[in-house]
């Protein structure tokens, strides 16, 4: 555990976010309307989202935005993150590569969705929003939101998938602390919900359906807007924090990184870490590999099909042109479940379609195989998602042994799993499985989906 | 939540603990054998600890004492740590005191152990040792000697006490994580432990039946040390990393603490922070106040007697001069408890004699408050056991602003609460209490022990 940390001041962090799209070769298709299938303008979100976020989400002109004080201000609460040479992880592996982690778990709520929530709630306070809604499945985005929506004075209400509501009351109660309101979903608070349990009583819920209530909260309630914790562009840009600290801190190491990795669920840390090293590969001064690292049980840029679909189970939001498995799509209860998501954004998805991307899907007992060595060559115990990451970054350096090369390795640490440790106990047990989504479920999901042009 | 830290660079990490003994007025009286009543001497330990950490215990001499190169560079995981002005805690207070905190929660355990548990786990392996031993409370010193035991190549057998065992499985997935072996105590594997399941066969264990345990399977084992975590003189040592990094900080942010709080189990990161400030009342440069915060459920500073006791329930361990409840006494259950200890150690003990430190007790629902009022003004849920040195932070400000004064108030954020959220569920329940000791029972608890000279 020889690691070395490169550390950067508070004046070292982003002053504006890069924006991939303005950049990318081919800009990604627009959002459809359902109803009319005509694409979506930002003054079309208006309702649902903050206009600033609804703004960034179509901006393909500006390639830096600008991060507004009053959030740069709250980043500093943990930023600049730090960035390790992985050097036990290296000795572990006997391998001639290089590791690096970006080290996303020291926020206080322990995974990089805070880089987002704070941007979103500040710019919902900043337009006049008094109440902010959102969903969340295993609550680490809960979780970040509850800490931005208190610092900005927001009512915070939180539809929690009702499965994880009972079992995982820890996440739950991190929300509380921080003082937001948390609902199981399906409640009795919606319509959505109400028809739901009306329908299935004992339905444990899952994401599409927290989002559905979510969604139509924000919309029946003055003052009140919808927030989301992935998949969107605003939301990936203000990740984007992530790879342009990394970049000042893989120079303080003298090196530049030949492969990037980051696990894959709505694409927010994958976006983040990658996007700003993506743009060196843009103007051709590098030829850097990205790699999104997805669950075999979730396998939407491996397996699915690209297409124009919803971005939740209920259809109520814009169609999003995506690798998707079905918006109905049913992932397996594996541990990490903020992995657990149908789609990929739309700004992934078409770098994906265009060769941009690498994405590979590993197996849930790799992953906390993975988990186990990282622990005990780095000492940080990672989140069930972040394992993907560290397990693609551990298959990158196997084959480089065997080609006898050494390559430069990044991977975002995106949170540490000490809230997760249920899911290391039943790993030492022997108590997990592996998931493999057969090809005829993804085939059946996504049949009938829109294509794009 | 407009916080401001300092932060430092690896080079920055202090080469030598500072030891308080070579300078304190008056050196602390001496450890007995309880058979002998002799004074001991460094040799006396052998047996039990590693003969450097041994060594450490009796140095009354050298007021550097270098940090090992190995040691100082596991340190770099985490090190330095951030200095924190609690902006958002100072706004929430209407206070004009400056409030600043060490934020020792970013270590990959959640708190400042490893600072001891590396540095004696690495002495343990120069010395040849192959086996080392302790036992764990909630499991904050278990899980923290369970990745440095990992690193350095040792067997690691910790002895959990059981009630924690079964109610804190998370803790002990960390250490089993990690690849330590962790055992319920009372255990059928030592006679100590046999002898109290033979006598009351649903007993739930206790930290002193654990030491005993602990302490016997390394005596009884070839090449097996015994590990502990507070209280001693050479653990006091190399938690000064805290107030040496926190020193140079304050430097930065221009100012210096005209009082330093730490919360108070057994001594280790009250003496971290504080023993470096110290130094300087010593010389006279200085005049800070230094405030102990421990639970008004185990007050052996407010409290307490000063007295020989043993440092174990059973008797096992040497004489140590010690402001003390008894050893035989049995702290209620709340859920600090990392702080449900009987004694204070020998170095902090003579301080208090001499009025060089001054003590407060505090009520658990007065440490929750200020814990939920933290979470949500600065973002980080705090530990139980840290949320004693908020609260009495808080206390100091608000007596600040009676007296129209503006001091500069520096506390330890000893470490993060996130692996304690059903502590935070039951207190937003309302399902917590107040537990205050009786003096009788105090009293009863420490007649008969022998005074110092």
């Amino acid at each position: 555990m020889e690691s070395k940390k490169f550390i950067l001041q508070e004046r070292d962090i982003p002053t504006a976010w890069y924006n991939v799209m303005a950049e990318m070769p081919t800009k990604p298709h627009p959002m459809l309307n359902p109803g009319t299938k005509q694409p979506l303008k930002a003054e079309d979100l208006y309702p649902l989202f903050s206009k600033e976020a609804s703004n960034q989400e179509f901006n393909m002109d500006d390639k830096w935005i600008e991060i507004p004080d009053e959030v740069r201000e709250m980043y500093k609460i943990w930023r600049p993150t730090p960035l390790v040479r992985a050097r036990g992880l290296e000795k572990a592996l006997g391998t001639k590569a290089h590791i690096y982690f970006k080290n996303e778990s020291v926020s206080p709520v322990g995974s990089h969705k805070l880089n987002s929530a704070i941007a979103q709630a500040y710019y919902c306070k900043k337009e006049g929003v008094t109440n902010i809604t959102t969903e969340t499945g295993a609550g680490q985005w809960g979780a970040a939101l509850s800490m931005a929506a208190k610092h900005f004075g927001l009512d915070l209400a939180v539809y929690m998938v009702k499965v994880s509501y009972n079992q995982k009351p820890y996440r739950r109660s991190i929300m509380q602390t921080y003082g937001a309101e948390v609902i199981a979903s399906p409640s009795m608070s919606t319509k959505a919900g109400r028809k739901i349990i009306t329908d299935h009583p004992n339905y444990q819920g899952s994401l599409g359906t927290a989002i559905s209530e979510a969604v139509e909260l924000a919309m029946s309630t003055p003052n009140c807007k919808y927030v989301l914790g992935s998949v969107l562009n605003h939301v990936a840009l203000h990740q984007t924090v992530i790879g342009l600290e990394a970049e000042k801190q893989m120079e303080m190491a003298g090196e530049y990184p030949d492969v990037v990795i980051g696990c894959f669920g709505g694409g927010s840390n994958f976006s983040g870490i990658s996007f700003p090293f993506m743009r060196h590969n843009f103007s051709g001064d590098k030829n850097t590999r990205f790699i999104a690292a997805e669950p075999a049980s979730c396998p939407k840029l491996t397996k699915g099909e690209l297409r124009y679909d919803f971005g939740d189970e209920a259809g109520y939001t814009p169609l999003i042109p995506m690798y998707t498995l079905g918006h109905n799509f049913s992932p397996a209860n594996i541990h990490a479940g903020g992995l657990r998501y149908h789609g990929a954004g739309a700004v992934v998805s078409q770098l994906r379609s265009e060769g941009m991307i690498d994405a590979v899907d590993i197996p849930q007992l790799e992953t906390f195989e993975a988990a186990t060595l990282f622990a005990r060559s780095e000492g940080i115990i990672p989140a069930p998602e972040s394992s993907h990451a560290i397990a693609a970054a551990i298959r990158e350096a196997k084959k480089a042994n065997e080609e006898g090369t050494a390559p430069v390795i990044l991977f975002n640490l995106s949170g540490h799993g000490l809230i997760d440790m249920a899911a290391y106990d039943q790993y030492l047990a022997g108590d997990l499985t592996n998931y493999e989504v057969p090809d005829a479920e993804i085939k059946a999901n996504t049949e009938g989906l829109q294509g794009l042009n």
